[in-house]
């Protein structure tokens, strides 16, 4: 029994939250921005790529959450805005004041998010115009569209809504999100938007989105490349009165489990929308020496293009996964590695003392054959764990990004 | 002007090396075992995979390298032997043995290398046959055979020979090796067998193969995967009775540069043939602060499936190229970062300052349509510099590694 109740919602869901998502023009036919507008000042928090190339929308939005509180978002899709040096720099800020401006806010109240391609200057005309358009557009209905408003090559829209009653008082937390290409943890890896009318205080909201952001979005992988872009952003205005969140708030673990699924729901809709994905891997790596010793096991098997292109293959050949267990920065005892395979059904030891069991080729190819599969590793050594999620690769994923050539 | 002359050799051209190829039975119809024999006691040296699941014969050709002297090497294709626990290590020494007895050698002397499937027991009977076999086949002429006998999924062999004149004497070095798939250095990443007669002492012949492999080898990469079997051996014989080769040796030089190609070849020779590789890329990054720095860039851009993708696709997305320099392990100053791609014929500046040049789609595309192509990222931060070479991700690689699927 979970302590919060899961809907279809988003980032519009929360109080007091309004959101547009429009098409300006970058792109063709689909919406290309979107913006997320709280009706009074919100707290805000951010977590941004490692990435030492990084795009200036995420330079900008970080100084202005350490600066403090956040009232609006805007996003635009088809151009990252990022490897466009002092002009690209130039035009983020442009987008933090034309927002301002539209919505009579102080441009340090407002991030800026980018996505898309990178190295081409943003058409600032339809970018301006856009921005007019994406301001008129707010409703407090508006986060589906704004949902819409910052996807790229994803197949669908990413959102959730869950409420949770802190206080006696209905607590709201909505988020949209988009991937799917250029998809690995060293942060983010992806935009995701988050909004709640949580009260929460400013320096613990922070903490807990990074805490929450490195057990989610950095525990998954598409293709192994971290963007220069990936941001997660969110507000929270305070609006649903409960009494202010933070670590000694009797209620804290029941808000940190629905903050935590909504981020994990998020991340994981990524990985199933991951380019050219036919399957959506978890691996859990248990009894591990530390989280960061599991997490490294989780990630060398989720990168390995070998054991992605066996999922793809539907092919057991746990002999891939035990390579790229061995490969990763993380000390083993082969001999007492076992490796369980399965699907919502049935699971199969197929790996004990580091040595392969006796399966036959139609039971794991039963379990092949399913869509969603779960790899479990006991590595024997200790009490910790990591979960994280990836995809297969796929002759759809080489051919989203080889496109020129076919 | 090389100081040493090139031509079409392999491991029984240096003096006094017999081996042979033979088809045991393993594989279908392919040869699939290889045996190289030195007429007389040879100093040994060999580099071996980082992996931590390393394959039976992995350590136990180690543990032989350490005791000292080597004349023979037993190699079989089509099973890995690894990841098959007290087995697996059983006979792995029951090779060397029955390799002994055949050439009437102490099994301290022998070494043995596998490659082929990951975590299925070697077919005992087959392979004492087939030693048996392969030391009647032995013979002066034999090495191509060999480099035949040790191949998987290559499409064909590797090999090279090099001749080098040391005091007044002609010093001859040959090798040979396979790919082609999980290859991704951190260590030599698939097997080479390299012979010479010169006159070499045996801590300094290792540590001359150590700093080699690391420059050669360990920057190679196919798929990222380090392999649980990655081997290179060598045996130098002594027979071409030079001066006995150590640092302070006045041509020592030469030798080693004839050494570093033989190695570079064949490194070079597997990536060619990387699983699906339609195009061979090297990478340089010039004017980094150490070797580390440049090398952490040059994985990153190689091993990136979004690089890869788009030198498949022919498309000069150079913002993959900056994205992967970016999260590498190393730190960067990206308003200096230069980029130049270019083939036999051309180089065009394709990033200035950390932002891309006008350069048109007809230029570049031009330059994407050849088969090699090199990329030069100038950090203009110090003066180090790193080589590699990797290949494109194509339709081809996931087909040969998800076959069971299509």
């Amino acid at each position: 029994m979970k302590n919060f109740h899961i809907f279809d919602g988003d980032v519009t869901s929360p109080k007091g939250f309004q959101a547009s998502g429009v098409h300006i023009g970058i792109k063709k036919k689909k919406k290309d921005m979107a913006l997320i507008v709280s009706d009074v000042l919100a707290e805000g928090a951010g977590v941004f790529t490692r990435n030492q190339v990084c795009a200036a929308p995420v330079l900008i939005s970080k100084e202005n959450i350490k600066k403090g509180k956040v009232q609006a978002i805007i996003i635009n899709s088809g151009n990252a805005n990022a490897c466009t040096g002092k002009e690209g720099h130039k035009n983020a800020l442009k987008m933090l004041e034309l927002t301002a401006e539209e919505l009579k806010l102080s441009s340090e109240n407002v991030l800026v998010a980018s996505t898309g391609v990178i190295g081409v200057p943003l058409p600032m005309d339809i970018v301006e115009r856009g921005i007019k358009n994406a301001a008129k557009a707010l409703s407090y209905g508006g986060g589906i569209a704004a949902a819409e408003g910052i996807l790229t090559t994803d197949t669908g829209t990413k959102k959730i809504g869950v409420e949770v009653e802190i206080d006696g008082k209905k607590v709201t937390i909505g988020g949209i999100a988009k991937g799917s290409g250029m998809i690995h943890p060293n942060m983010a890896t992806m935009l995701a938007f988050i909004t709640t009318d949580a009260k929460i205080e400013g320096g613990f909201l922070q903490s807990l989105l990074k805490n929450t952001v490195d057990k989610t979005y950095n525990m998954i992988t598409v293709d192994g490349d971290t963007s220069t872009n990936d941001s997660v952003c969110m507000m929270a205005n305070g609006l649903a009165d409960n009494n202010i969140l933070q670590e000694a708030h009797p209620e804290i673990e029941k808000f940190k489990e629905a903050f935590h699924y909504v981020n994990e729901y998020l991340a994981k809709t990524i990985v199933r929308d991951g380019e050219g994905a036919t399957k959506f891997l978890e691996v859990e790596v248990v009894n591990s020496k530390t989280f960061e010793d599991g997490k490294a096991i989780v990630k060398s098997i989720l990168n390995s293009n070998l054991v992605k292109t066996a999922f793809f293959g539907e092919d057991g050949n746990w002999g891939r996964i035990m390579c790229s267990i061995g490969y990763a920065d993380s000390a083993i005892e082969v001999e007492k590695v076992e490796i369980y395979l399965g699907d919502e059904k049935k699971t199969i030891k197929i790996v004990e003392k580091g040595e392969g069991t006796k399966f036959t080729e139609e039971e794991i190819g039963e379990v092949l054959k399913e869509k969603e599969l779960k790899v479990v590793v006991d590595l024997k050594m200790g009490n910790e764990k990591a979960r994280g999620w990836g995809c297969d690769l796929s002759y759809d994923y080489v051919k989203i990004n080889g496109a020129y050539r076919t």
